[in-house]
């Protein structure tokens, strides 16, 4: 058998899976935003035509796997594997989306991971030869979100400077063993890191030290450095949490300047859209990829990204037993190719 | 590249991956039922020293993780990989055992299929050739469930006759390429199955379609069939939801019969303990495989189990929202050896 693995964190793929077909789906206010060009499918309407905020995720990763499909030809049922999760409690956008489909599931809770996290699991699958047709998926939406992790939406709440907006999307991704399209060529899976913050509306900050980590822990596994990727995309630091991770980098040396951005600033406009620190949730880093991402990596603008999903974890019992907010980065090394 | 899928849902190991140490925790009324002798560590405080419940079943899964380490003797800096996941919203269980600890992990969420899910995923990982030494473990605790999913314990309000106990307690098992000890020969991952039922007090009954259609696929992919296996183990239909799955099966001709055995039935003394319908609780199917069943497998006593995590999806959101209740289930073959 192969030995893929390599240092401590990462494994590599020596037959690199294809990332053959994408589809994003976004809400409205995503669909004003710098990125709407990028998009499959976008609705004005926050509760795309369900009950409740929590079924109109699942309804949005219902579209992103029948989108997927369609722009893959193939029909849902070829799927093998379909990874995915989401914010919700007990990841209920993931799991009944998939009700009845007959689409074997294996769910995860990666928060805003999630995105990186399903990658590498398809990756891997693929890469191992467990399944020829593997989806990696996940969603978010701003209204369930809140009112789970925050305050319920009808309460008006201030929004503090350093919070983020939760993205009201889906990004789902089609990982073959080969066809045309950009490739994963090896992974980095993170650690969970904790340096005490405790601010639930500051989770950039609380996650660029595991942002950092994992880049770190990838270059050394890997034996390259900023200077092998056009882009270094982390989901989602937003702009607080950003500087954060440069600031920690520079003082190991490590310059990722110019090379360094973030699908939480690039999915808003943070100056006109009165975002505060920038977008988040599972969704954000989704539809960036599952769009304008791998678009350029489809169409040579990008050459090679290093993805890199970060997720904060905690929860409001967490937060209400004053315990810090930990976070993990899972990276993932994609190159264009179309 | 080998090419390991079989069938719509399954795959193989042809270099089957080795359970080389296993490792049990289990609360006090776990420890007063009938499989006591197999567990590693007892404990008759519900709070394991801490000062939550939440925090609890973190410190659960430290011990898991701690004694497999001491089991294996191994450092806990080599394992490659844990796979986690538990029932506490955010899996705040699985990620916050693991902060700071340096060990790469990858979050799930499966309801009360994790044991299956993550062993499944480890076998994955380490059959094709991506990591040496990976994890799968789960954990789950009577009182932070049910303050989270039904009553504050305070309350005391009446359990239903149809209701299971929640198993506080939490396993993990170590999985190699090489070694002595049980090997995983294949995998069946499940579908979600949703056949309309409502009740949240019987989840047995969600679940057992799920187990039923996960059990026909891995006969089907794998041309196997009961006569197989010593054992067939579900976990955790109880006592309602194993009747329902032996219905089930005759129906469409299978007999599941004396080979059908539930972890649920066999963690409590049903006569004697109260716990109604039985076991659950991701930590109900974790502490039977990651004591009395590997035990036995190791021993010679048993020889070929199909071990059947069985996961009912619903949140008290979706249960409010007045959504039904699906079940998966995800199905790992294991041989006995040591």
């Amino acid at each position: 058998m192969a030995n893929n693995k390599r240092g401590r964190q990462s494994f590599a793929l020596p037959a690199p899976p294809v990332i053959t077909a994408w589809a994003s789906i976004a809400g409205k206010k995503e669909s004003e935003g710098p990125l709407n060009h990028a998009f499959d499918l976008t609705s004005t309407d926050t509760l795309f035509g369900q009950q409740t905020w929590e079924q109109a995720e699942k309804h949005m990763q219902q579209l992103a796997l029948d989108t997927l499909a369609a722009k893959a030809n193939v029909s849902k049922r070829e799927f093998d594997i379909v990874y995915s999760g989401d914010l919700l409690n007990q990841c209920i956008g993931s799991s009944f989306s998939l009700k009845n489909q007959k689409i074997p599931h294996l769910g995860l809770y990666g928060a805003c991971s999630t995105m990186a996290e399903s990658l590498l699991l398809a990756s891997m699958t693929v890469g191992g030869g467990f399944g020829d047709k593997v989806v990696a998926m996940t969603s978010s939406h701003f209204a369930s979100s809140e009112r789970q992790y925050r305050f319920p939406l009808g309460y008006g709440g201030q929004r503090t400077p350093t919070s983020q907006w939760t993205v009201t999307g889906s990004g789902a991704a089609l990982i073959e063993p080969t066809g045309r399209g950009p490739k994963i060529e090896s992974c980095t899976i993170g650690t969970v890191v904790d340096l005490g913050i405790k601010d639930a509306n500051n989770m950039g900050a609380a996650m660029a030290p595991a942002a950092f980590a994992t880049i770190k822990a990838h270059f050394s596994d890997l034996h390259s450095g900023p200077q092998d990727f056009d882009l270094i995309v982390t989901g989602d630091l937003g702009t607080l949490g950003s500087e954060l991770l440069l600031q920690l980098a520079r003082d190991e040396g490590i310059n990722l300047g110019g090379k360094l951005t973030d699908c939480g600033t690039m999915v808003f406009d943070i100056q006109t859209q009165d975002v505060h620190a920038g977008g988040s949730g599972c969704g954000c880093s989704a539809i960036v990829l599952c769009g304008e991402l791998l678009n350029k990596l489809r169409s040579g603008k990008l050459k090679k990204i290093l993805f890199c999903g970060t997720g904060a974890l905690l929860s409001p019992t967490s937060t209400q037993q004053g315990l810090p907010i930990a976070g993990v980065c899972h990276a993932v090394s994609i190159t264009g190719g179309r």
